[in-house]
């Protein structure tokens, strides 16, 4: 069944506009409730993103692949599986759906629909957060696809769970969702200064995480 | 294997009955235990929900397709997958079972049986998290039968849970369970007069579900 | 493959220690570390269980059926699925093993071993909680069997997490594990007088879920 | 498909290393977000250790076994399922992967790569302890192996998870993981001088389980 590629960026987008939503709308909702316990709210936005993003992967998978992440799509691009036009229109639908879904939480909750985001978020350390989350994404979306292609939803999902825990950066690992996340000045917000350092790191953990999945998955048949 | 509407309308209804214990159930287990900190009642609540209410979809699912909600047999009534008299019926055993766990909740927690909700939830930003998580409820479904059938009540249930956090309405997405929660006055409560514009968004979210469905999932076999 | 008696006791008795050393457990550490904040005790007991037990019906399932409780059981014997000898020697493998995990927890948290429960769990909303929470675990597994045999470890494990929150007993759901927490004076003690009324609850529920699951699940060959 | 040796440990390398960077950084970040309250904590850290767990076996698994654990890997030499050299470099790639793993977790929350843990963990119930859950991990992967191979990621993750909860040491489980688990002065570390008897423990656990799984798990072919 071949699925066209008109299909493929309304899949792209509403996915992404979607996971946005779900991004911003359980930090607000988390905050507000939390009574200033930050670990409560992060646990709640961490469940919420993990449960929520499985679910697009599982129902918007079989139309796209389910990048919703240029990360993702750069990655697929340099492996040869993407050509440059999609892969281009697919960042650009990615990052049209996730400011979609940022406005979309904010309407939800009534607040500004356009905002700037003013929480800090800088340094080494956040750097090898981001770099350390997008490689460990990759390299689950890539072993998945080899060994294990049903269980890369749940896998993605459980990934980002950890991610917001493990990671001193909370694991944006989403040049899509980093720029999307500009414009919310709530718990998932960030200051427009400290997002390029956060893609950089991002854009660095394709080729790593490329290099390390060919020195550690074998190719030919799969295993199973 | 032809299975007889009676069965189906009891699974229904006993489906609807368990799962408005459990959402009002764990809201007043969470509410008590809580001391006041919100945030950690909804996350139980929604643990909870998301839980049991995957449980109900995997036993109840091969028998009438686990609906227990009236907008999801709209959609598939749209959709021309059940004619309009055993749609009814499926709507009218949905508000009974419905009904019958808001008592057995209140008579588990040794509470008022019949009460009456007091909780304030209106406004044009919980009009749109209605949208939103029906929309979303109702996509979940429609790609799930179409591509992964035997993840749908998985995908379902932790839908759920990522809703009660990201939607500013904490996911009602279903006119039974909202006529339902009118008759609680526990966390899981809603003001009778708020109950309308919910299940006004919860319908309105029909149609848009099943275009998006339309232009996101191909026909045909499926892919897989 | 035919599996002899002898293993499946060992797995009976082996699979209900490690279930109570687990619900035991994981409430002493649960209420120790939790700052008399019961609800992230709950919430830390609950997650617990249901992923212990998740484990437990995977691993032993395939040997013994994986009952860990009389009142499962006692159903199987209902329906004809398992003679009244080896059903005897069940329950009494499972009241041993509960009795040893009991001992094994207080063992592990430097407890006395032997110890009597001082938590009053009593009152007709709390017998209706048993009823429920039984009744709910019993169709859960009919339900598996019947339609979705490899799904039941899953399922049950969810139940569980959802029947700890939405019963207003915390839903013990079992004989033996009521027995066995008689035994201790922690987060998860009864009080041996109020024991009898949550066990008759729990029998009570056995021929209601199985009259409920010949009225909902159709026999004959599986739909899938 | 034969996979060469040198795949295997560098699987076996890079997923001990991730898992210790999400041990040592979730622990990092629930602590420093959880103000003052040890189970929230505790919940973030084992629930980010459950999920990030059961994704690393997935993707590794099929190329090394993912043992990243010297009782593990003990195990299957010891049923003869791995040859002494083998067995040995897995357990120094285990071993340098972990203390990588530690030094990344520190890099990303700007603190001193090298340190030295101060946590006290000792007593014979801690030691009950590492008994028992490295006795049910391994337990947990041997009747997956048997029974049900494909939910072996997801047993491990659920058991870690529960683990955390259930054992009086929080289930470190794994010797590689306890030698790490020294040079980290944060919510995950431990005291040198408290290491040698978790190890012990995490050893002994392993003749005990290989007893009881012959006991238990009937040989043959799967029962499936």
């Amino acid at each position: 069944m071949t699925i066209g590629l008109s299909r493929k960026l309304i899949a792209e987008a509403l996915g992404a506009m979607l996971l946005l939503a779900i991004v911003v709308g359980s930090g607000v909702m988390g905050e507000r409730l939390a009574a200033d316990n930050s670990a409560i709210a992060l646990l709640a936005n961490s469940i919420a993103t993990g449960a929520g993003l499985t679910v697009l992967i599982l129902i918007f998978g079989p139309v796209s692949g389910a990048h919703f992440n240029p990360a993702v799509t750069a990655a697929f691009f340099a492996a040869g599986e993407i050509k440059a036009a999609p892969a281009t229109l697919y960042c650009c639908a990615q990052l049209i759906g996730a400011l979609a879904g940022v406005a979309l939480a904010h309407a939800m909750f009534d607040l500004e629909i356009l905002q700037l985001g003013s929480t800090a978020r800088s340094g080494a350390g956040q750097a090898i957060g981001e770099l350390t989350a997008t490689f460990g994404l990759l390299l689950t979306i890539l072993g998945c696809v080899r060994f294990r292609p049903e269980a890369t939803a749940v896998a993605v999902g459980l990934f980002i769970t950890a991610g917001y825990w493990f990671t001193s950066s909370t694991s944006f690992a989403n040049p899509a969702v980093t720029l999307a996340r500009i414009f919310t000045d709530t718990f998932a917000g960030i200051r427009p200064g400290d997002a390029p350092a956060f893609i950089a790191a991002q854009l660095a953990a394709v080729p790593a995480a490329l290099i390390a999945s060919r020195l550690v998955f074998p190719r030919g048949a799969p295993a199973a």
